[in-house]
This record gives C-alpha cells, structure tokens and sequence, in this order.
C-alpha cells in the first residue's frame, strides 16, 4: 500500500479525495491536513465516510507530509508553490489540485493570479495532468499540475478537431457552465443557495483564470495561433460542467464524431456519444468519465462540440488519482470504476 | 373594461395570462377555454388565483369567444392557424402566443413545425409581436404573433448591435439556457423532475425551431444576410432564460453598452446593464423586463451580449399582454409593472 | 406619503420590504441603512430595484431615522431593543422584524437569544404583529414585533382548533420546512448550495428559537397550558415555509375545516383551503396569504392542520407591511396585493 | 456467478437494480425486460452504463427469466402476483420491489391497493425484506417483499425504541420527506419539474399505502397495538427520504441513543448517529445506509427520531440486492460498498 498525504482536507477536492481513495485497492491515505479542524475526526466533519477512516485533521505545521509517498494539495491557489519543493526534495511526489503549475508563462500566471510565484523554477518541471494528453509524461513526474475543470472538459472536446485541423483554431468560443461545487466550500454571500438557487447568470464574463490555462494546451498541441473566447455560467445544481464549443469548419469531413471517436478510442476515461443521443451531466455524475458529441447543425460551416463532466471528479479529484495512479505504476482506473449516479 | 378571452387555460402561458390580467386595470377574461378541464372552476385548477377569479373552464366548442374583444391563443402550435380567421372575421383581436404566424415564409414553418399551415394568408397580416421593433405596427394590428422566448432574449440582444453595423451578422452564436417551465406543461418523461432535476444538457442541437424565427428577424431589421448557430440547454430551475451571444466585431466603437442603451432609451421594458454587475435570471423573474449587458472580453475582437427575461413574461405571457396593451390602447405597462421576485 | 425608513437593507427582508413598498400607494422609503454598503446606490446592490428606486443606502450612524413616521429594523437580533426607545421618543413608530420584542418573559427571551435584554420596560409595550389576533392593537400600537415565519404559520395553522377546544394543547407537534432564504443572506459555510442543495435536513433539534415563541401565543389565546415539539427542517429551495402540525382530537366535530374557515372568514390574508386540495409552497410564493387545511386522516384520532406560507412575506417583510398599513391607517392590503408567483 | 433476470428494466428502481449490479462480484445479469423499450440496447436508454453492458431489453413475453438464479420485479403494483408462482416452480427466487407481498392481511392489501390480489397464497410465503429484521428468514426465502422506502426509514428508525418500551405505540407520528424519484418515472403532469421544483407540499394525507405496512411490521416486533399517522411530503430534489417520528416517551432511560446503537451493533447497513451532529440525506446519497438518529429535545417527553436513506438504494434496489445476496450466500454487502456521494 502506497502512503497517501493530502493538505487541505475540508475543502470538495479534499473531501473527494478522501471518497475515492477510500475505495482505492493500493493506496493509504496516512496524513490529511487542516488548519482549521486540526484534532477533529474527519468522520465527524463528513458524515459520509463514518465507518471508512479513523483519520484525524493534522495540524498543517506537524503533520508528517515528508513520510508520504504522493502529497496531494487540494488547497486554494499559492499554497502548493510554497511547499512542494521541500516534499520533492524528500523524493515526496506531488499532485497540486490548485493552479500553482498549470501555467508555464510565469508573467502570465501571475497576471491572473494576482501574486508572484513562490517557484518558478517548479513551474517548468511539472507535468500538466490531463491523461489524455500527457500519459507517459505523468508516469515519469514528480510534480503533475492537476488541470481545472473547464479546462478539462474545454481541451478534451476541442482536442481532436484541432489536431486533425478540421476547425479554425483562432475563431473558438467556449460557452460553459458548472454546478455550485465548482466555487469550492468558501462561506460567500455570492455562493448561498438563496443567492444562486432557481437563477442563472454568466460570471468573470470579462475574463476567466481558465482561458489561458485552455490556450495553452491547445496551442502546445497544434503549434499554431489560438484564440479562444471563454464565458463561464452558474447552474443552479451542485455537480457536472457542461461545456458548449462552437468553431467555424475549415475542411470538410465525412464524419466528424469518428473524428473523435478515434482520437480517444483506447481512452478508459472518454466515451464519445452519438450525436442524437442527449449529454446529460448527470451521466457522469460521481463518475471519472468524461462524455463528448460533436455535430455541425444544420450544414451552417459551424461545428458544435458538447463535453460534460463531474466538475469535482474527471474536473479534480478524480483526475488526480488517475494521475497517482500513472505516477505510482497503478492500473489507472483503480479506486475510479464507479458507475455514474443516474438519476 | 375590455372583455378577453383566453383559448387554452391550463398551459403555463394560460395561467400566467390569468395571473397577469388578474391584476389589470382596464381588462376583465371573461372567457377562459379548456377541453380537459371544461366545467372546472379556475381557482381548483390553479390554487393561486383563488380568491381572484370566479372563471370557469369553458368548452372550446361553445365557448362565446366571438363577443371578446381581444382573444389569447395559449395553445399547442397549430391550433390558432385553424380559428383566428373566424374571429378576426367577427371583429376580435387576436394575439397567438404560439408559432402559427411567426414565420413569414410558409415553407419553411411548414419545415420546422411538420405540419401544412391551415392559414397561410393570416400569416401576412400577422405582426411579430415584438413591441420594441413593432410597435406601431401592432398599435394596428388585428392579429399578432407573439415572437418565442428564445428569439425575444436573442433579438433584443443582437438588435442594436446589429442595426449599427458593429458586429457581422453571418458569425453569431447565440447560446441560450431555459427553465423547464418553457417546455411547457405536458406529461411526458423527459420533463420529470427526477430527469431534469439536478443535471444540465444541451438539447435540439441539431437545429431548433426558434432559429429560423431569431435569423428571420435580424434579417428583416439589417437587410442582410445573417446567419445564427443557436444551441439551446436546460437549466434546473423553472423560470428565467438567459443568453449568451457570441459575434466578431467590425467596427471599434468607444463604447459598446452606449449603442445598446440608447437603442432601448425610451423603452419601458427593456433595461440595459453596465457590463460589471452581475445579469441573473432571478432578476427579471416574475417581471416584464428584458435586461441585457454586453462587452467585448479581453480585446479580443469578440463581442458578448448577455441577455436574461422571464421566459414566462416578458418571453410569453407578459409580452403579449404588452402586445394587447398597445393594440387596444391602453397604457403599455397596465398590468405589467411587477418587481422581479429575487431572491 | 408617510415616510418610512428601514435599518438594514441588504439581508433578505430588508430588501423585501424595499421590493414591497416601492409599489405600495401611500408611503415612500425615505432611508435605508446599511453599515457595510453606506454610499452605494440601492439598485446596484439589489439590481431587481433598477429603475424603482435612486436610494442611496445611509450610514446607521447618521441617518435621519427620526423624520420618519415609520422604521422598520430588518436587522439581526439584537439591534432593535438597542434603538427603538429613541425613535419611539421622537414619534416613530416601529416594526422590528427580528425577536427583540416578541417574547413577554425577559429571562425566557435571554436563554434562548443567548444575550441580555436591553430594553425590557419596551417589552410590555410591544404588540405582537400577528394581524389575525391583535388587529385594533396593532392599530393603536407604538411599537410592533412582527412575528417570526415559522411562528406565523404554525399559529395561524392551529388557532382556530386550540381557541374551539377541538385538540389537546399539551401533545402538539408541528414538524416546519423552510426554504433556505430563512436563514438570511449571512456568509456562512452551511448555507452554500454546495452544502445544502439537493439535500434535506432538520435543524435544531434540540430547540428552537421559535418554540417559545410559539408557545406563549397559543397560551394566551387559550389560557391554557400548552406543550408543543417543533422541529424545523431545511428544504433545498429558496422562498416557502410548510409546516404539518398533528394534535390528538378531544372533541368530536362534524367539519374541522368548518371550524377553520369560521375563524378566518374576514381575514384577507389567510386562505383555508378545502383538504382535498394539495396545499403547495408555490401557491403563495410571492405572496401575503397564509393558506391552511386541516383533516383527521384515517379517523385516528389525530388532526392534521398544513399551512404554507412565503417565509419572506406573510413570515417577515409582508407582514410587517400589513402592521404598518394597520398602524398609519392605510388599506390593510395596500401593497400586498399580489397575486403567488407559479409556477 | 449467479445468473440474474431483471423484469421492467426502464423505471428508476431496474435502472438502479442495474447499476448496483454492473459492480457486483458474484452475479451478472443477463435478462432485462421492458415492453416499451424491447429490442433496444440499454446503455442507449440508460447513458450512465454506457460501456458497462451489452444487454438488450427483452420483450417480457419471451424472455428467459426461468433459466435465471433470481428474478428481480422492478415493476408497477399488480405485476409481479400475477408471474411469481410460475418462476417460483421453476426453482427461481424471486424478489419484489413492489408492494405485492408486503402486507399479510390481503383483504387490507386489496382495500389500499384497490385491486384483488391475484396470489394470495404467495403472500403467507412471502418473506418481509427487512434483513435488521428477518435475516435468516431472508436467507431461506424462495420470495421475498422488499419494503416499501418510507417503511424501510420509518421502521429502522422506530424499531429499537418500540422493542425495548420506550415509547408509546400508540401514538406515533411519522413525518416522512421523499425526493421526487420516489413516485418513479411515469409521464404525469405532477411530477413535472416545472410544478413541483422550487416548492414543497405534503400529499396523500388522508391516507397513504406505506402506512399498513409500516403498522404491521410494528405490530408483529412489538405484539402490541401500534397507530401511527403518516404524512408524506414532497421535496424538491431528486433523491432521499427522510422522516422525523415523535413518540411520547413512556420509560425514562438513560440514554436513548444507546439503545438504538445497541439494536444495530451487528448491522452493516444502519448508523446511529450522536444527535448532535447533523442527519443529512446527502449523508447516505448513493449508498445503502440508514442513518438514525434520536434525542428527546428540551426534556418535554417527546421522543423525536430522524431517519434518513436514499430512497432508490436502501429504500429500494439496494436493499433488494442485500436481500439477494443474503437468499444467494454472498457477502451481504456484494456490490453495495459505495461511499455516500457528497456533495
């Protein structure tokens, strides 16, 4: 059994986390941190895994992180960077579900997040954690940049299409849309369920911390100029994305889903849909997959890319552990095979 | 007081009509039709009129439509095609606030709605019941089509836009989300709360009939060819429509929300936001307002225009009452001045 | 105009009654309070006020409370009892919306509010706003408690069979459900969609505020010993109180919806609906109306009462604006007359 | 592996049948029927299983059910008395999701279920699937009733108090919250989301079917006369139930939430929570627990127990696969080891 370290229990990506490690055949979760429910039962704190962990919250400042085989940072942005050297340095492998490494501009990453980085230097070491893109890369890392949600489900829809070059890599829109989970577990006034139950709203309309992240994968995989215009919505539940990318056609092809299909034909975590069949995100809900369709309606040279997925499993945590799994030479769906919870 | 009727009683569009008009000043429904519930009073059916209506359902077959001065279709589509020459031959007003004389071109209705039309020289007389494009014309109208709910959010939206040549009219993509409440009230599985309750999903992707209604429209106001990618989705909650409208820029303007708000200056329903605050459905829920805001994110040349109406109000019910205030000379806003219910 | 200002605008009944009164004939909101968003303008906080109102929010410190006939305090406990006597000394009237004033037995109120009193003489004074039972008090009142939401409908739900001697007052139990905006618009963590959406829950067990509440009312109206079990329970939707009250039945009637409708027969806020009606939140959504039924099912001995009501409204802000039309003399129902929001 | 028959594959409690057993080590299932959907593959009607079946629905008509270990009836009332008798002969188990079987009085059966019952002789045979109640007898049973969901949450929560005398039989309020899965996937207006999200009502109060069964099994564990009222409420969520039973309390004890932890030692699917800790359906979303929790609050002699389950797991498919695996010798909790899903 591999020892497993999380910092930042009591967030969703840590409480995911410790969900699916739970039911994982090959790991230990040994150390979780959390500087506010330091010395508590995790099983008191979330009632659902009563009767699966004796964990206790560790104080971040003691807790035996050095002695764990893979940390995992499901904490907010800024804290990875400041800590991941010295774990690595222990020949700790790390996981950060943050945006500490996602971005490899340095300048531009602190552009959007508003600081300066602590580690630069770390920045171009990591890996960039999507599987689908970056397999064997993660098997070798020892810092995986866990990639965001929109991101996530954003780059897998668009992947195919650029790289067979079938849309017009400067014309994209992204049009997204996510549960309340994906804001994470901060008490705000702006994220009540009588602020955002039964309503609807676009957000950071003029510009989200995931359009670069997007940009840049998309670009490192077609070498070529991309322009993409994101605009994240609110939905009024609490898991799944759903994202909705439209680009202009530049090549006629006789079928674009096997386009797709083929793309991600040995992917476990993919599942291409016909494109008459409706893409739910409860369909993946509680699961790692994520489901793409892809159709150009009405012959118009537009083609229409849908993505869905559970924002805090293929969009988090979920991602990580397939991550863990690469980096410590487990099958990658191990502790990952749940069925989606449907209805 | 003007006399109504109301043909087709216990659809949301019906209900909200009641609900609407129970509160105007200068109209009393005399008529109110249902087959299913004929003989039923109004208030079992829909406890929330009770105390406000002594209505009973009457039969479509004999119900005394003919003495109303102004008649609601608030049916299926295909119904009002059948019986609006008979009133408009006795002298009534007619208002359909389904698809029967939206689309000018026969055709192509008879394409998306997959049925012959019963009244194809009513469809030419009709109005597109849009006041804030229309309204002299339905001042004097005998007979109009309220426009859709998508088209309403998506028209108003594109329309100034549009009209000053700052975006190209053969690029836009509008992304629309609905409630399920503008699905209307039939009994069929895929409405069932346990379906959509708690996920999201794209649906009609491959092409949806309020399209060729929105193209129809911005066609007509810029005299150019236009062409719209619409994808609409469904959000779980049961009022509200939200659009997110995508479209390259042509033209640098100093200030995109000024072409916009001085478009809409004098209009009484339709409220131009700065682009920062936030545009929530909840917002314009039980109110007759279309609010929208717009900007051009990151510099991107793109443009984003966000628009948000009750999809029951200003997106059916209360337009057409809106319609029938102008048609029958009553002050636009009679009826219609609600505060939007938030939270 | 009677001018009216309210302390504490940016929770949820403040905001309501500003929503309440902007439509109502005779009175005009001439200050609103808020310490954290003194100097921004109202319909930029709460943006379903654009075009309604140009109210700036006032600073507590200095705002001309005194000019006003009327003040609400739509403030957390606490603040009113610190306050009232020097508006009360100026000539104003005032309507707290929170529990300063609502319990006569000042050591009872200081154990469940966990605070000192600091006005008890104003106690006494204070009339408790539930319009059903103290209407010409209210009328002569200074100073007016407006009653709590779950207060309002469990009250109003049992009166009728406690004052008639149908049901024993000492095995009460009244089992409430509320919609999430009863808890406030407070930033804490529990509250977050995340957290309560698409979940179901009670609270408080082990006591409720409200229970005492609860209790003194029907003691006083029966003069008789009373023991009633109240256990809240937290409904994953914004706006809507139920509550199913059980009591053994001590007297054999032949109609207790009879005995209800009897009781209520004048009363223009309460609505008592036929048992076989299903009794739903939505039906007063958006609305001032308390709306019960009542059966013995089963003939087992055990009444059953249901009431629903709108938590913000007849719960809170729309009641406080029937006590104030009560109290300047105004039409009770001026700017209450709308009619439930459903769907 | 066993060899597993599904019949009415389509409604919510065959599709969960389904997914639980997609996971199950020591059964697979090889025939599903459904009139409606025959001849089409499964993963196209049910998304979520998209690469976890090949299955096919098979017309009920000629289905090989005969050649199966056990049968599963995932079926409306009535199906299931009218096929049992012939699988039984053929040496197949049977298990019965609906109420067929569940009440031994069958004239009381055919009162509540408004039907003649087509086998009364099966119902003495029948074996009440309960397995905290009737292990062994499950364990010899050739049929077996699976409780209904409301009785499952009401009769665990109630069973430990009543069997050891702590409270009154006699006068026992259960008051049950079902999400909208609970009334199963029929196309009816009612349970649309436009009319009952955002809303909350109570439904069937003078009389719902789950009462006599919950009574009986009282009556046979406590030899007494048991009555209870029963009113159940509708939540505006997908899935859980949960249900607050008071009771007078009749013998002081120490420690109430000893006594029901005491009862449920040994059981692998029950978790008697401290009381002060919050009992959230959410807590149990997706698994096969009841959680319970009990306190007598501000010492008044009312007993007050929550209870809390997935209505589609616990309340249903799952406990029909913990009652198959313990009629077919496996572990009890094959294929139900799921940690809650929460958030």
């Amino acid at each position: 059994m591999a020892s497993i370290g999380i910092v930042g229990g009591t967030g969703y990506t840590g409480s995911e986390l410790l969900r699916l490690l739970s039911g994982h055949p090959h790991v230990e979760v040994r150390v979780i941190t959390s500087r506010a429910e330091a010395g508590q039962r995790v099983a008191d704190a979330l009632p659902m895994l009563r009767g699966r962990t004796e964990l206790v919250f560790a104080d971040p400042a003691d807790a035996p992180l050095a002695d764990c085989d893979l940390v995992f940072f499901a904490t907010p942005n800024g804290t990875a960077m400041a800590q991941a050297q010295a774990l690595l340095d222990e020949g700790v492998r790390v996981v950060d579900l943050a945006a500490d490494f996602r971005i490899k501009d340095v300048a531009l990453w602190e552009y959007w997040y508003g600081m300066p980085h602590a580690a630069p230097a770390l920045v171009d070491q990591a890996v960039y954690g999507l599987p689908e893109l970056n397999r064997s890369a993660i098997e070798q890392a020892r810092l995986v940049a866990n990639p965001g949600c929109y991101p996530t489900a954003i780059t897998l829809g668009l992947l195919p299409l650029l790289e067979s070059g079938v849309i017009d890599p400067t014309r994209i829109i992204a049009d997204g849309k996510s549960g309340v989970s994906g804001a994470g577990r901060k008490a705000t006034t702006g994220l009540l369920m009588a602020e955002v139950g039964e309503s609807f709203k676009a957000y950071s309309v003029a510009g989200h911390r995931h359009e670069p992240e997007i940009e840049q994968t998309l670009r490192l995989c077609t070498g070529e100029t991309v322009s993409l215009t994101f605009v994240p919505h609110l939905v009024p539940m609490v898991r799944g994305i759903e994202a909705t990318m439209y680009a202009p056609l530049i090549r006629t092809v006789p079928d674009l889903t096997e386009i797709v299909a083929r793309r991600y034909r040995d992917e476990p975590c993919v599942d291409v849909m016909p494109a008459d069949l409706p893409l739910e995100t409860r369909s993946v809900r509680g699961s790692n997959l994520c489901r793409i369709s892809v159709l150009e309606p009405q012959s118009k040279g537009v083609v229409v890319v849908q993505a869905v997925i559970d924002n805090l499993i293929k969009g988090a945590a979920g991602q990580a552990v397939q991550n863990m799994n690469l980096m410590l030479g487990f099958p990658e769906l191990a502790g990952l095979d749940s069925v989606a919870l449907a209805p």
